[in-house]
């Protein structure tokens, strides 16, 4: 970076303040507040966040409806120029942004590092689209007037957006998929301006984000209204965002539960919206015998992608399907999860969601407990094919450091377990050549079922790309016929309009030929 | 067409057995039975048409299943080889199917062959559009091992069909959006199977082509359930089928009510699935003072529009804002409304639909009937901006020959009744090019809510091209993102996926280098 921009507040990001953002002003205090929790302390920490009220709520939405107006006829070029000079002061603040993330999470320097570093390059990579312009697929047909029996009219297309979006910040990601994630840099450079609802969990860095935006968008002069920013430590805050009338798409990332809620708000609407509601998945793996056979080094990538950051991605493999003998395999994976430290997880919610979960698999006696089992532990399950397709629940996700291994005698049998599954964000399988040979019915029935396929890789740690597909039937998402990262992104935000025999004084630039 | 295809029934078409088509089986008989409508007599005309039962529902829709995991791997090419020999063999069928068509609609000759070229037009686009395969928007990103801080992963991305379909066949277009309308041609070159609720006011016409189709299949080695066709003449077939748990998604296009009905059985199901219907729409016209002037051509322009087919189409533009001195306009086009003729409508329950539509707004007494009012008659209706504002439901569509015209002073009060008005297929302005310079906040208001955007042309008589967009904002549609008609409607029965360090063995034929 050349150059440290000029912040308008002289005290620095640091100076939280606790109050929503509403356009380029900031939230009143009053009514309800929260704190953030100090994770590794275990205390709450300074400062207090106020709850946004109704009526901020309605302006923000107002705001961003009239900055719509502008902003989606921007030409793209001014829109990556904003992204980019969003990237430019987080940049500028990243070491208070990542020392407020560790703090709020717990999570270590690296992980705190290395999403920052996605999340701007998301943001880059979205500039890029804004700007290179060809996501709106325009699409010309110019008139023949002499065409019989009737002439054809001059028929032009493109892809426009929607209008104001709320994205809602996801507790496990607090930059990739929070404030400037994947679904606002998605939003914004489709011409889409955004309402936040800023996750409660880590306030902080929300606000320190929300800070580099407004400053952007000012510095940038994009339409005031172009992003607000909202905290609620509740749901009535959400919920009503949702509900607005102004609001006319939805970004989520989190708990089925809370996806669904928000999802069927927006389709009691009188105007239903799309929700895209990313809402995980137990991201089936499949471990061939020649791959099981060299148990040792499966065991150590499995324990690898199922522990990662506490097991708390949407993407962890929490269910094995071992085709073969497995005995080796998942006896080393047990010792490995024996000998994993239980870290702080990310909110208190959290931590107790996963020691619930444990414990009802657990009490339930029909899987055995391999490793762990114990509150606060990381805990590994097993069974066979016949426990596993009579106990639905044993397919359900539990979000952490947990996995349960299911025996298939062969691949006949994993084929069928596989062909009962509801829909995931990703599915794998680990196989040598000479297995995946035999494949072909597995890789068929994962096909139906995932977003993302994978041969001899862990799904989690995702490549943000052209090709990325991060979505999935249904319930690993509510849209399958998007993705939340990648560039395909960007459309989620948009709609198809055709333009006939529009002269070229009305047209959008992107359909005048050149 | 060179040569005839050689048909199962020695009989040819014409013998109708009034039986649903359950994969390559008919239906049986019995249970209740309808017949269609000889509608310019008046009268019910043979065969008697036998509902479809439950459970041959039921294995309708197993078969569709069945088919799919061959269907949607078959290259494009035999995709389109299918479409090409139905189109063969509707062609051969032409006259039988013309007929029946005539007799069931009271349509005259020229619609229903134009209909059938249309129909024909869009099947043969489709093929091509299987044949030539970029509508998978194939996406291929090698592997970039030494990349730090970490290797890259071989990622590539495409559309993939998402499974068997229902579709609805309209009332109002026996062919083009009927048993192999645009929703089945769409479907079956994604790779899906279809389900077809036949639309019980043309099943005779339904049955003729459904032979074809079959015939077509069977011929080009089609699995079997690749199409399905079940008759009823009550609801309980379509909603059944909209809930069956093999059915991935939903093509309708027709009421409001009808429509609205079929999503929300879609958004209760344990696995909700895409409903893309396509509800209609009042088509809001502007017409600027310079087009006014011109006043008995304007008059004839938007007559021909609203009377053609008897008002019959989704597109048909009852609604028009005319701005500035519109005296001598509304004159001439309730001149030509009174001189209308009234033919035979579709159904008896659209000419009932029709008369209380037109009944209701002439009792309500808010805006003043100028041309026809009785029942069985064209009825052109006429009022001011103010009460236009006041009485949302002079914005509701009347199916058929009727229309409003509503008096704007200016451009700005025109705007602000824009900006009230709910999603819509179509908005056009008509105006001079010193008109149109002025034009801006209307093109922008329309923009934002209709999925085609016309100037100085008529919304009937849509082109079917690669640029189109049938469709638009709730409540137009269920689904903004999509269209009905044109190339891009491929795309409604597909989702993205990725594929990751996937082997070529297992990779999709469109997803290899060349």
């Amino acid at each position: 970076m050349t150059g440290s921009p000029t912040f308008k507040l002289e005290l620095g990001h640091m100076a939280l303040l606790g109050l929503s953002f509403i356009g380029n002003q900031r939230g009143v205090a009053g009514g309800q507040t929260f704190k953030a929790s100090n994770r590794l302390a275990g205390e709450p920490t300074e400062p207090e966040f106020c709850s946004a009220t109704l009526s901020e709520l309605d302006r923000a939405c107002d705001l961003a409806m009239s900055a719509f107006k502008v902003f989606r006829k921007l030409p793209g070029s001014d829109r990556a120029e904003f992204l980019l000079e969003i990237v430019k002061r987080m940049e500028f603040a990243r070491e208070e942004i990542v020392e407020r993330y560790i703090l709020e999470t717990a999570l270590p320097d690296a992980r705190a590092n290395n999403e920052f570093n996605r999340t701007i390059g998301q943001i880059k990579l979205f500039a890029q689209v804004a700007e290179e312009g060809s996501w709106v697929d325009a699409r010309i047909e110019t008139a023949l007037p002499d065409r019989l029996p009737l002439p054809k009219p001059d028929m032009r297309s493109m892809w426009i957006p929607i209008g104001p979006i709320a994205v809602f910040g996801a507790s496990n990601f607090p930059l990739a998929y929070s404030v400037m994630g994947g679904d606002s840099a998605s939003a914004l450079a489709s011409g889409c301006p955004i309402v936040v609802k800023a996750h409660p969990a880590h306030p902080g860095v929300s606000e320190l984000v929300a800070n580099c935006v407004i400053e952007a968008a000012e510095a940038t002069g994009m339409p005031e209204g172009v992003f607000s920013m909202l905290f609620d430590s509740g749901f009535e805050i959400g919920q009503a965002l949702v509900k607005h009338p102004k609001i006319k798409g939805v970004g989520f990332t989190g708990s089925q539960r809370g996806g669904l809620a928000l999802w069927k708000l927006a389709m009691a609407r009188e105007e239903p919206i799309p929700v895209y509601a990313e809402m995980g998945s137990v991201n089936p793996t499949i471990i061939l015998p020649g791959k099981l056979a060299d148990a040792e080094s499966m065991a150590k990538t499995m324990h690898a992608s199922l522990t990662m950051g506490m097991g708390q991605f949407c993407t962890k493999p929490g269910l094995i399907f071992a085709v073969g003998e497995s005995i080796a395999f998942t006896k080393h994976l047990g010792d490995l999860f024996e000998s994993t430290g239980f870290g702080t997880m990310l909110t208190d919610g959290i931590a107790q969601a996963y020691n619930q979960g444990v414990k009802s698999r657990c009490n339930a006696k029909k899987a055995e407990i391999t490793a762990g089992g114990t509150s606060n532990s990381a805990t590994l399950f097993a069974c066979d094919a016949a426990t596993f397709a009579a106990n639905p629940s044993l397919g359900e996700e539990v979000f952490g450091p947990s996995a349960i291994v299911v025996r298939c005698a062969t691949l006949d049998e994993a084929a069928s377990l596989i062909e009962e599954l509801a829909g995931q964000l990703t599915g794998s399988i680990h196989g040598t050549p000479d297995d995946l040979t035999n494949a072909g019915a597995i890789f068929d029935a994962l096909e139906q079922r995932v977003g993302r396929l994978l041969i001899n890789q862990v799904p989690t740690g995702l490549e943000v790309c052209t090709s990325t597909v991060h979505g999935g039937p249904f319930p690993a998402t509510t849209e399958p016929r998007s993705t939340s990262v990648g560039t395909m992104a960007i459309n989620r935000w948009a709609r198809p309009i055709c333009y006939q025999n529009v002269p070229a004084s009305l047209l959008p630039p992107s359909l005048i030929e050149s």
